[in-house]
């Protein structure tokens, strides 16, 4: 790029028209001028040729992205994470914003993917490492997507749950029980007083577990559950499959007693869900597989509050995500970034529920309470539950006894020594 | 988990049915002991809780993953990439070998990443940091995908180009241009000796090129080029969208005139692009978007290779990929790795045709046709061909010329001497 080209990339906030624009924020290491980096940046995910050969045009006014700021964070001696690359130079950790036209593909999830994550952000000349730290969306952009169908308030009023976290719970043994066996645990977890549960994410519709005969058990249990406690519950079943099986498979899961779904929001694609969003009776309900694999690292890849973003737009009315702690390696402050993305306004998408999980129980409910900081959120223990020594049935009332110390103002432990579920879970998770 | 509990994670290579498992080779760096951590990975992929509480039974001689080898290569002194996690002891940089069965899940995309690629490898404990390098598949699962309807041998006789490299270009300015003056620009290249004239991976159907006109004016100037040189062309068309317009899109590009089409692959998801494949008449092209954000680091992530298989499974007949040298930032030894997962035997799915691409011309033919060592790749230059300075004609011309002296053993810049259109591509890319 020629030093005459680099301004036609960069714009002033004032010169932007904010409901034609998705706003990026990037954080990246380049190798070289920060400023001719930047330009290349918003070439290569828009016009990374402006103008045919021997005519007098010029395409990036309408069509090329423009960074709005541009700071140098730090000078480095090398990269964060080595990479090859063909670039000479200074090495310059940055953070750039950029307003990138959604005219350039519409209101589509593989073509705003494919913009502002695909070959152009990830193959800039002079950037080896880059991370979409956050997106925001123009109502003009919102107003095409459907997002959540249930939302926060539905789930709570389908739950007859309110001014309390939803306590979900992981079915386990997750891999290899029949559906009458895998059935009678969520039954005692349901009497036990979880409000959901669910099937694991990696069970979903094998030889050795119909989903059709599973939901037929499950959903009976439900009901059994429902009329003994007097309480509404839920059977989150996995219709986790190929796209084109997931509304054959809602559709058969629902008949059955199934009353939300769970889908495996990146396996399947995004664009499947905003399929589903459309045709779906219940709430639909995400979990996290392969996330990771591009959001852990701090310096490259995507950071995972992106993908909240997305996976509310596409429709989901809860998203399950990896939650506070050491254990699940992620920090508090992205767990928090996460929550955040799930309930704040976002134009007339409604808010989803978060649910950080990872190795609950009885013993960490204060904490994520504490850190999530009010009680809209779901709490999903597996074998917090259905590993309790006095089986699953004690498990679930071991949570809902944690609840009831952290709700009356007393310690947990102090409350165990009247509640022998709690006592147990404290013993066996503490 | 408990000592006594490991071993059940482990099996020698002849106590497994090899046709009931997929293999996984995984690197990790594990913090603490690398038989628990191995073990750990194997549970939390599988059967994480194998019993029920109170009752004796064992889920993991069916349901759980085995760790079949496992070598520990270097101790560290930290991970290649710091990450927060629970772990504490000293730093290991392994190897594992899985077999992981597959009823667990059975033949289905989005099922399959959620165990090898979820929250299982991601969130073990004791293990910040891992990439799963490889996978291979056994006939039984297989036998279940339809893979490439065209394959090589396919797109050879649709174009009738036999025994050379098949020659596409990007059709540049990639985003802005009305489909009129962009058809235009697709037509000269044609002439100027092009096989496949194509959208650019953002380009799909916005409101200023909607897919239906583009394909109208496509459509007719393929034809017209292909009157003019008496040569079969192909119009790639990107219906790159949500899901559930691909088929819709497939059928009304193909009636105007499309004979191929591009799908960024990961963006829509590959469960989307299998359940196109069932319904395609045409070749079907895979773009990279995204697999960058988690390929590129060599100790995270995933190797791009398994993406390269999973797309040779969904049915791509092609599978474009970042091409050779530093500017891809990808190493030769990736490319290599990414053309062989096209050609390789792979049960009864066909080879599909490997694009190696990325800022390629008439200057870079010779050294990627040395480094793939056949003429079984695709050339996939965008500027090369539609930024040259004579115009596309002259471009398209410049990358058979190019060819014409590498097939004669000729080296290109002699050639180039007697063929101004090469002299200038040389000048202006070399």
């Amino acid at each position: 790029m020629q030093a005459s080209d680099i301004d036609g990339f960069f714009a002033e906030p004032h010169q932007i028209d904010l409901e034609k624009h998705l706003i990026l924020d990037y954080t990246l290491e380049c190798v070289g001028d920060p400023r001719t980096a930047a330009a290349h940046l918003c070439s290569e995910q828009s016009t990374a040729q402006w103008k045919r050969v021997d005519v007098d045009e010029d395409l990036r006014p309408r069509f090329g992205a423009k960074v709005l700021e541009l700071e140098v964070i730090e000078q480095r001696q090398a990269l964060s994470y080595p990479v090859q690359h063909a670039a000479q130079g200074d090495i310059f950790a940055c953070r750039v914003k950029i307003a990138h036209p959604h005219e350039n593909f519409g209101p589509r999830i593989p073509n705003l993917i494919s913009a502002v994550l695909g070959e152009g952000p990830f193959f800039t000349p002079g950037i080896p490492l880059i991370k979409l730290q956050d997106i925001h969306f123009p109502d003009s952009f919102l107003a095409h997507f459907q997002g959540p169908k249930f939302g926060v308030q539905g789930l709570r009023d389908q739950l007859n749950a309110h001014d309390r976290p939803i306590f979900f719970g992981v079915i386990k043994p997750n891999i290899g029980l029949p559906p009458d066996a895998f059935s009678a645990i969520g039954h005692e977890a349901w009497l036990g007083g979880l409000d959901i549960a669910k099937d694991d994410e990696m069970l979903a519709d094998p030889e050795w577990s119909p989903l059709t005969e599973r939901c037929e058990h499950l959903g009976r249990a439900r009901r059994e559950a429902e009329e003994a406690t007097g309480t509404p519950k839920i059977y989150l079943a996995n219709i986790t499959d190929e796209v084109d099986r997931l509304v054959e498979l809602h559709d058969a899961a629902v008949a059955r007693g199934a009353n939300a779904l769970l889908i495996n929001a990146l396996p399947v694609g995004l664009s499947g869900v905003r399929m589903l969003r459309k045709h779906t009776q219940v709430p639909l309900i995400a979990h996290f597989p392969f996330i990771a694999a591009f959001s852990r690292l701090p310096h490259y890849g995507v950071h995972s509050r992106v993908m909240t973003r997305l996976q509310r737009l596409a429709g989901f009315d809860t998203v399950i995500m990896p939650g506070f702690g050491p254990r699940m390696m992620t920090t508090d402050q992205e767990v928090q970034d996460n929550i955040r993305a799930c309930l704040e306004p976002m134009g007339r998408i409604k808010p989803c529920l978060p649910v950080p999980g990872g190795s609950d129980s009885a013993a960490t409910l204060k904490r994520v309470y504490d850190k999530v900081g009010s009680v809209d959120f779901g709490f999903v223990p597996g074998r917090g539950v259905f590993g309790h020594p006095m089986g699953p049935r004690a498990g679930a009332t071991s949570i809902r006894q944690a609840w009831d110390a952290i709700g009356a103002g007393v310690d947990v432990h102090t409350h165990a020594e009247q509640h022998p579920e709690l006592a147990a879970a404290l013993k066996a998770f503490g």
